[in-house]
């Protein structure tokens, strides 16, 4: 396998967005474990989980939150493990909030933030097999493929515009 | 006595705006015992500082920080007692993080969110007196006396205006 | 009973959002009176109701508001209980306008500011409890249940992740 | 004369900002009586002072605030007087939460918002001044003298440049 | 009759938001003639209308605009009338573009700036009575039952929550 | 020559941010013809400016404005020569609202928006200079050689890094 | 013809938006071709694409994105052709970041910006016009006509007010 | 070593921030090239810089970058190694430009993106140690070295109060 990640969101409703995630990891073949769990509504088993995350093979983080979004820096905190959040748009601000409380961490501890929403989900994904290839060599072609089709994609879609 | 606080400030450089809040408590007559302790940088010391604040005989906690501004939230976790917030603008975005951070809170783990800065944190206090003054009678007089106190001020400066 | 909470709206619009608030103040069995009182368009009634709240016997003041949100405000300028704010998502700017009227007092009349809408007055009912376990101490353990039961729904929605 | 404004400032450090005003308002010969009085501080001496201003021969109320800013709108509260609002820009907000606050006013009770800080201040009188224009003929020459010395300065100055 | 109006909107996709003002000028019996033009696309229509508003006997000018909102600014240039601007929330800023531009004036050429959108097309018809009040005195008691009847439907729509 | 620019401010205070225009116009050697005019308090003198300008010989207007900056709208308004904007960052919104009011024209009347303050004026010189390669071919070796310049800069700091 | 426009968008998804672009430079009769192509996932072909513009006879650059918006900016690197960009309201921030994006380029690579989504499309074109009016004349009539057309619509739903 | 990583900044003027990531680098004993290049003055030598980077053997890339702040993504389109950007807080919107730039990313080429400035400039450092130690097992021991002296500085500076 390509790397192991540990996703967590601190509510059911950004499973959504989280499955624009996941799916993308399946297509990396890279293990996901999933779990909900809030940075405030249940503190000790964000802990828990993130704590033994290492001990259990893990080698990085996702964390989703919106509004307030404390989860991913509560993440970073327990754990020397590469953190990646997304700010999920939810509430009234939508996103800009939990945008501005992932990316500015105080500095010791950082989080690599992604943008917000969907697209972030999927970055989220994308930057995790970036991370991974460092470990994983198998995942260096992999990206180049996915970014191969990418661009094939993009081609397409230019070429069907003037036939 | 009038009550007891907990207040935890998430940098040594917060301190200047944490003693706006200091000096009016000591006012108050309300006894508090400030501590530097980082939502991140010391997690588990924050933790124990706040889980024990109960047993240990505080009525509220007071937090205040810049920037993603986790440590009031965190600390509302950890605790089913009051916490009140207090957004340092200390960062590139002069505490507007720090306020959306601290104010959007999801449901359930309430945070009594003050304004940024200084203001906040006089504020912060004024805040502790009016809740402490629910179990202590005597704080309600001092508000009173506080208000008054103010609007005489006030009004001094408004006489010398036309003087 | 668990303390009495005198509640204004200045708009009928914002009562599906007090709504949030008040559901769970029943569940907390905490007293409330609700009225529409707006701070511009009846300043006189939002007076009396606030400055008589006191001798009514009444602990706290949650107030909810949108837009340019002057009530929360003009109720902590009558009266030395707490007030919490509630900014409503009413108006074109989503509430941010609201969250910086409430949240952005002056130093000496602070109003502990919820998050933007229904988080918000879900959130304020919860800061209430907290505020009034101070003097209730019955709440003290319902606060307690109240965020076991939190935490137990978020670990059911997680283990049925994996089933 | 040309009118009688009653001129209030929630804040004796906004008084720089209101000599602004008060400077040209002496240079279109508009009598003020200007007043610290904060919505919040001295509650009932801003509704005194607003409610009398009527009888006592005012045309026009300019009020001044920064942050929540809730003073001139209270002030559109107690009154059917037309009531003009400068933004200031204290706070880390830099007069936008000010701005939001005098601007954003609920259907039914406006505030004629003007720009943040000195170029409102300023502008607070001219506005003034053309609202008084309605009722005192004398400053519609006033207002079109102003007008072209403001035109004459201008092109002088942009006659310099190639001189 | 109570004073003659001129409003101008930039674009017809405006009416609908313009009509909140013009529902409440009838009711006020005030007078008004609506016009649509553009700052941009029929500058000098606007610049005939602004100029001769004067001598046709306007007292005031209300001018609508989202977006850049040139419009307010634009006729304050041409006249020393009074004039009312209301940004309108069209566009992906949902009007706080059109806020700033209304708001923002350099100093000398002062706009009273209402609300974004509908409330703030409805205040600024009640804006335009308080100034008219200044000349019409017929509009000061017509100002007294508006507040009354705002008050009178706020307290009967609380006293509907009780019963 | 290569090409020829009327170049307007609104403000005495705006030129030393137009002088990073003018030195670069001076390097691509284009006449340019700078004058002080406001959009609200010489707009006449503005008109005039802007409509004799294609009779005048002028390829292109530079209009730099702060707050709420009407004048690039403005000229646009009045010709069908391109403008380029300038959002100054003059007043407490830092140039925002200047940004916003320039870039959000309405349909149909283009500016096209530099950034805000001194790399906006030097970059309205380049876009100048880009604009007029399409009439004065002589420019189009000049930007080749400034963009060399500018890479060689680059290079030769980086270059000093390592020495 | 009126000269050539090279279009390019980073996502099939803003093709409606660019289509109030086309739909306007065909009334202007100015010859354009369209791609779609990203600068971060077709780089090379981007490059590609701008880097030979000239040589094919392109006098304009037009490029649309939303979100980080890197495109237009992308293009202006490699090209002394002048760049328009339209900010496209893609994404949770509705265009803010684009805008952003686009509108503050460094010192040295300029992009005339738009305003964002639909009514920058349209303006992209009406700029283009007036930057090719440069060197084909026969465009000016065109935009003299153009903005006839628009006054005299104006003053059709104006008269069609009072009908 | 511990990993080797290019790093970029797009100007001169960002190499203090710079320094704050340099410096925790060395005391990681992390190696690191850094390189002036700007995304759009010198795109070519930036895409050597990046296209080359995996070849000569770099694991990460980090690139800092204020304003538009393109170069962060222009690296990442260029490469599958993993890039962290720093927003930089250059010109007036003091970086939330640079922010929303570099985190807002299109689907398919992600940025970890850091806080705004210096902080994020340190934590880019820590960031890389993350990651690199997905490779490099020594720098786990050194990250959690780093976190007690994180832990033990703040606790210090915490027993200092109270001494």
């Amino acid at each position: 396998m390509n790397g192991k990640i540990l996703i967590l969101t601190g509510s059911k409703s950004d499973l959504p967005v989280i499955e624009k995630c996941t799916a993308l990891l399946k297509e990396f073949e890279i293990e996901y474990e999933l779990h909900i769990s809030s940075a405030h509504r249940t503190p000790a088993y964000t802990k828990e989980l993130v704590t033994r995350a290492e001990a259990d093979g893990f080698d990085i983080i996702i964390a989703a939150a919106g509004m307030a979004a404390h989860l991913p820096g509560v993440c970073a905190s327990y754990t020397v493990l590469p953190v990646i959040g997304i700010p999920v748009d939810s509430g009234s601000l939508n996103g800009v909030d939990a945008l501005y409380s992932i990316a500015q961490m105080p500095p010791g501890v950082p989080v690599g933030c992604m943008g917000i929403g969907s697209a972030g989900a999927k970055n989220s994904a994308v930057y995790a097999a970036r991370l991974l290839a460092l470990k994983y060599k198998n995942l260096h072609t992999r990206l180049k493929d996915y970014s191969s089709r990418q661009e094939k994609k993009i081609k397409e879609q230019d070429a069907a515009l003037s036939s």
